[in-house]
C-alpha cells in the first residue's frame, strides 16, 4: 500500500500534523499501526468522544481548517468539564465524495493548531466514505483520581451557580456568518470576533482544572446553552437550579445583532456552543472560585443558585432565554 | 432535559447495554456525564477508532444488531491484531432522517451482546443528525507493556506468515446477501454461515493475545484482504512477503459461490473483512504458534514466507487474489 493514494494520505496528514507541533513522544506508537500504545496511566482515564456533522454541526461557510478546530475543541471541553488534564486524541473522518489529500490536511492543520496549544497528541484515526463530511473524535484525559474531578451530579442546595466568560457569542457569530449584513451593525473587530467564537470555539481545560482544585460541586461544558446545560445538571444532581436572567453576562456584540434582527439578547446568550464553563460552588467558596480563575486569565460570574426541587427556572424577564434561536440564526 | 427525546433515548440505550450484560464496574462514571472515568492503566494504553457507513461498510440488507455488531466487532479485531485485552468501547452514532430511539436501542443491543461476549464495557457515546447512519466506535485495551503487543513492522526476512481460520467467507456472505439466488447452491446451513461471515463478524481476541504470548513476529487484522494486508507488514516491516495461493484455507461454499457467479474463489478469499489474523513467526517458532491456537479453540495456516526487499508476491496460479470482487459483490 505504499504507493496506495490512502498510504499517502496518512503521511500527508501525519506530516501536517507534525507542521502543527504535534508529535508523538518516544516509544509511543501512533498512526499507521492496528491501534496506537501509549504508557499507562497512574490515576484514573477520562474519556469522551464527540461527533461534529456538516449541516448540524457546521455549515460550508466553515473552512476545512475550522472544521478540524471545531471538532477537537469540543471534544476536549468535555474534559475541561471534568477538570481532567487532556493526553491524546483520535479521530474518524467520513469523507464525501470529491474528497482529497488536500482538505485531509488542511483538517489535520486545524486539529493539530488547537492539540499542540493543549499538549494534545493526535494518535490514530480512520477515513470512510461516506455522503457528508463528518469527523468523531475521542480524547483521553486524566486525573489523580475521581475524586480531582468534577461531575454533573455534585450540586447541593444553597450551592451558587457561575459561568465562565461571556455568554452568546457562537450563537450571534452563527447569525453573523449565515446573514452577513448583519456585519453591517458591528465594527469588523467585533464582527470577527463573534464569528470566531463561532467557528474557532476554545475548550477551557485550565479553567477547568482550576475550577476541580478550587472545589465545584458540579460542572458541564455550554454546548446546548446555560438553560439547557443548567437543566442536566439539575437532573443529574436531583436539585432546582434558578438563573437570574439579568445577571448574565453577554458578549460584546450579542445586543447589536439581536437588535438588527429583531430578536432578543437572551435568545442568543442560552443558544449554547459558548464552550463555556456552568459550573457550582458551596457559598463560601465562590471567593475562592473567582480567584482560581483569575489564576489563569478567566472570568466568572455568579448568575444563579441551586435549591431543593428539580427543573430549571429564569428569574429576571427570562423567558426568552435560549428560545427561538433557531429560527433566528437559520434564517 | 428529563423529559427530552434525547434523554429518553439515553436511558433506552443504557437499559438495553445491562439486559445484553454489559454494566459499568462500580465506581465507574459511565453513560451520561462530560466523560466517562474508569480506573487506570498499569501497563499500556491500546487504542483504536474505526469508522461503519451505510454503503461503506454494510447495506440496508443489515439489521439493526447487525451494524452495531460490525461496527465493534471491526474496532475489537484492530486490539486483537495487537494482542490487547480490550477493555471499554465508545460510540458516535449519525442518525438520518426518521432515526428512532427503537433503533438505536437495536444497534445498542448488537454492540451489546458482542460486548459482553468480551468483557468490555461501553461507556460513552454521542449521537448527531447526518444524512445517512454512520457508527464510530473507539476501543480501548491493555497490556503488561508495550513488548507483550504485536506491531505491523516486526517481521524479518525468513518468517513464516500465517493466518487464522478460513479465508472469502465475508465476501461470498456479501455476495449471497446482494444476489440471493446465488444461496440456491449451497445448503441452508452453509448459506446462513457465509451470510454470518459478512454481517456478524467475530474479532479473534484471545487468539491475538496467544499469539503475541507465542512470540509473533508481526500482526494485522485481515480489513482490507490477505495480500492487501500483507502489502501494510510488509511496507512497514521493510520486508518482502510472497504468498502462495494453493495454500489458503478457503472457506466452504466460497467456491460454489464463486462458480455460480462465474468467478474465482481466489477473488473472494482476499477480498478482506474475513477479520481473521495475518501473522509472522520465526519458522522455529510455528509449532508454537500452532499449539498456542490450537489452545484456543482456532486453526492457523502456514500461507506464505517473509524475504529481503519489498512487496507482496503471489505464488501458485494467485494473479485473482483479492482482484475484481467489487465488481461480483455489487454486481
Amino acid at each position: 500500500m505504499r504507493n496506495s493514494p490512502e498510504f499517502e494520505l496518512i503521511e500527508r496528514v501525519r506530516e501536517a500534523l507534525r507542521e502543527a507541533g504535534v508529535e508523538p513522544a518516544p516509544g509511543v506508537v501512533g498512526i499507521g499501526d492496528d491501534a496506537a500504545v501509549t504508557p499507562g496511566i497512574d490515576g484514573v482515564l477520562v474519556t469522551s468522544i464527540d461527533l461534529c456533522v456538516e449541516g448540524t454541526h457546521f455549515s460550508d461557510a466553515f473552512s476545512d481548517e475550522q472544521v478540524g478546530h471545531k471538532a477537537l475543541a469540543g471534544a476536549l471541553s468535555d474534559l475541561a468539564a471534568m477538570g481532567a488534564r487532556p493526553r491524546e486524541a483520535y479521530a474518524g473522518l467520513v469523507a464525501p465524495p470529491g474528497f482529497d489529500a488536500g482538505r485531509a490536511v488542511a483538517i489535520a492543520g486545524g486539529m493539530g493548531r488547537l492539540a499542540a496549544t493543549h499538549g494534545v497528541a493526535i494518535l490514530g484515526g480512520d477515513l470512510a466514505a461516506g455522503k457528508q463530511l463528518a469527523l468523531s473524535i475521542t480524547v483521553i484525559g486524566e486525573a489523580p483520581d475521581a475524586g480531582a474531578l468534577v461531575t454533573r451530579s455534585g450540586a447541593s442546595p444553597g450551592d451558587a451557580v457561575l459561568v465562565s466568560g461571556e455568554l452568546g457569542g457562537a450563537a450571534a457569530g452563527l447569525a453573523v456568518i449565515s446573514r452577513p449584513e448583519l456585519a453591517n451593525e458591528l465594527s469588523p473587530a467585533v464582527a470577527e470576533a463573534l464569528r470566531a467564537r463561532q467557528h474557532s470555539p476554545q475548550p477551557r481545560l485550565e479553567l477547568g482544572r482550576a475550577l476541580a482544585a478550587a472545589g465545584a460541586g458540579a460542572m458541564i461544558d455550554l454546548s446546548d446553552g446555560v438553560r439547557a446545560d443548567s437543566e442536566q445538571i439539575a437532573s443529574e444532581s436531583g436539585v432546582a437550579i434558578e438563573l437570574r436572567a439579568d445577571r448574565l453576562p453577554i458578549a460584546e456584540g450579542v445586543e447589536a445583532v439581536a437588535a438588527a434582527a429583531g430578536s432578543d439578547p437572551l435568545s442568543l446568550a442560552g443558544a449554547g456552543e459558548d464552550y463555556e464553563l456552568l459550573v457550582t460552588f458551596e457559598p463560601d467558596a465562590v471567593e475562592a472560585a473567582l480567584e482560581a480563575a483569575a489564576g489563569v486569565g478567566e472570568g466568572l460570574t455568579v448568575i444563579g443558585s441551586v435549591g431543593e426541587g428539580s427543573g430549571v427556572t429564569v428569574a429576571g424577564n427570562g423567558e426568552t432565554l435560549g428560545r427561538g434561536f433557531d429560527h433566528l440564526a437559520r434564517g
